[in-house]
C-alpha cells in the first residue's frame, strides 16, 4: 500500500496535465484500489506525448493512462483493472452470493451510465468552450446529468454503500462522481445523501494517499506550446 | 439457446422503440451472449413508459433495458451481465491466461473508450437534430470516432479476434460497432480489417439467432403521442 520501486506491479501516469485535471485523472482510480487492496506498486511516469508513442500504445492501443502490469498480465481500461484488482485482493467485493457480478454492475454503471454524460459536460465546458453552442447546450446536459444523479440518489437511500459493503463500485462511482465541481458542484444540494456518500468514499484512507500520490507525481512540464494561442 | 418461456433466465426488452433504435437496443448484447453459451432464456416485455415505473426500477435504477434474472441474482449493465454469463458458460472468454481481466477490458474499452464517442453522435443526429449546433458539431464528433475506430484497427491488424480467440470482449465491441451506420457508414471505408471483423461477428449463427429475437419481439404500439410534433 505504497509506492515502491521494487514493487512487482507497475502502473502508468502522466507527469504532467493542466490544473482542471489534476486530482481526476483516471490513475487515481488504479491507485485507490490497490490502496484498499493493500498492494504496492511503482509508477512510470509518461511526459506528454509519450502516450500516443508506439512504445505506449503497445500495452494501450488508445494512447491513454493508466495501464497495469505484472508478469505475464498487461490491462488496460481502468475499469477493467480494478476488477482485476478486486478479484485477487480481500477488501474489494461485497459480502454475499455474487458479489463479483454485483461489483462489475456497479463499475459499468460509473462508467457507462454516470460518466459519459460528465465527459459530455467537460466537452462543452473545456474542449467546445470557445464554440458558439457550447452555453446553449448546457442545460440539457445538466439535465441529464441530474436524471442520473436522481436515480442514483434513489437507489442508494439512505444506505452507506451501494451493495452492502465497500466493494469497487463503490469506488468506481465515487471516482467519477469527482467529476460534478466547478460550475456543476450546486448539483448534490438536491441529493445530499450522494453528498454524503461522496465523502465517505473521500475520507477513506486508500483513496487520500492515492490523490496525493496522483498530485505528487505531477512533476514534469507543459508539453512545448502549451498555453499557447 | 433459444427463446423458453420456462427457462430459469428471464431478461428485458421493450415491445417497441422507433425504427432507428431496431437491431440496436442493448438487449441484443444479451440475448448474444446467451445464444453464444447455449442457455435458454426467457423475455419480459416492456411496453414504452413501464421502465420509468416503480415495478421495473426495482431491478434497474436507471429505468432501462436490459436486466438479467436468475433465482436470487438481478442484474443490470450489459456489460456486467455479458461477463456474468461468460464466467458460467464455456465458449465466451478467450483462451490462455488471465482470460476473464483480457476480457473485461476490451468490454470496457467499447463501453467506454468507442461507445460514448458513437452515443454523442446519436444525440447530435437524433436527439439535438433540430438544434442549430447539430450540424457544426457532427465533424469533431465524427473526427474522435475516426480516431477510435484508427486506433482499433491498428490493434486488431489481421488478427480475427481481439484475444486470439473470441470472447466476449469481441461481442461487445461489435455490438458497439453496430452503431457506425446511416451517416457513419463510410467510416468503415478507411478499416477493411474492422469491417471484416464486424461481418465475422456478425456471421455467427448466434448473433443472427439474437437479431431476430430481437426484431420479432417488437409486436407492441408507440406511446400515445409519438410522432406528435
Amino acid at each position: 500500500m505504497a509506492i515502491d520501486p521494487n514493487a512487482p506491479i507497475t502502473i502508468t501516469a502522466y507527469d504532467w496535465v493542466p490544473d482542471f485535471a489534476r486530482g481526476l485523472v483516471r490513475d487515481l482510480r488504479v491507485r485507490w484500489a490497490l490502496e484498499e487492496a493493500g498492494l504496492d506498486y511503482r509508477v512510470e511516469y509518461l511526459p506528454q506525448g509519450t502516450q500516443k508513442m508506439p512504445a505506449h500504445r503497445a500495452r494501450q492501443p488508445f494512447g491513454q493512462v493508466p495501464t497495469f502490469e505484472e508478469d505475464d498480465l498487461t490491462l488496460f481500461e481502468s475499469g477493467a483493472i480494478v476488477l482485476h484488482i478486486a478479484d485477487r485482493a480481500p477488501g474489494l467485493l461485497p459480502e454475499g452470493p455474487h458479489a463479483r457480478a454485483r461489483a462489475a454492475e456497479w463499475v459499468f454503471a460509473a462508467l457507462n451510465t454516470i460518466e459519459p454524460h460528465l465527459s459530455d459536460w467537460a466537452i462543452a465546458s473545456i474542449f467546445e468552450a470557445d464554440q458558439p453552442w457550447s452555453e446553449p447546450r448546457k442545460p440539457a446536459i445538466r439535465e441529464r446529468i441530474d436524471e442520473r444523479l436522481g436515480e442514483l440518489s434513489n437507489r442508494l437511500g439512505e444506505a452507506e454503500w451501494l451493495e452492502g459493503t465497500f466493494s469497487v463500485g463503490d469506488l468506481m462511482m465515487i471516482a467519477v462522481l469527482q467529476m460534478v465541481g466547478g460550475e456543476l458542484a450546486d448539483m448534490f444540494d438536491r441529493y445530499p445523501n450522494l453528498a454524503a456518500y461522496r465523502e465517505r468514499g473521500e475520507a477513506r484512507p486508500a483513496f487520500q494517499r492515492a490523490l496525493e500520490a496522483q498530485l505528487q507525481g505531477f512533476t514534469g512540464k507543459p508539453p512545448a506550446g502549451w498555453g499557447d494561442q
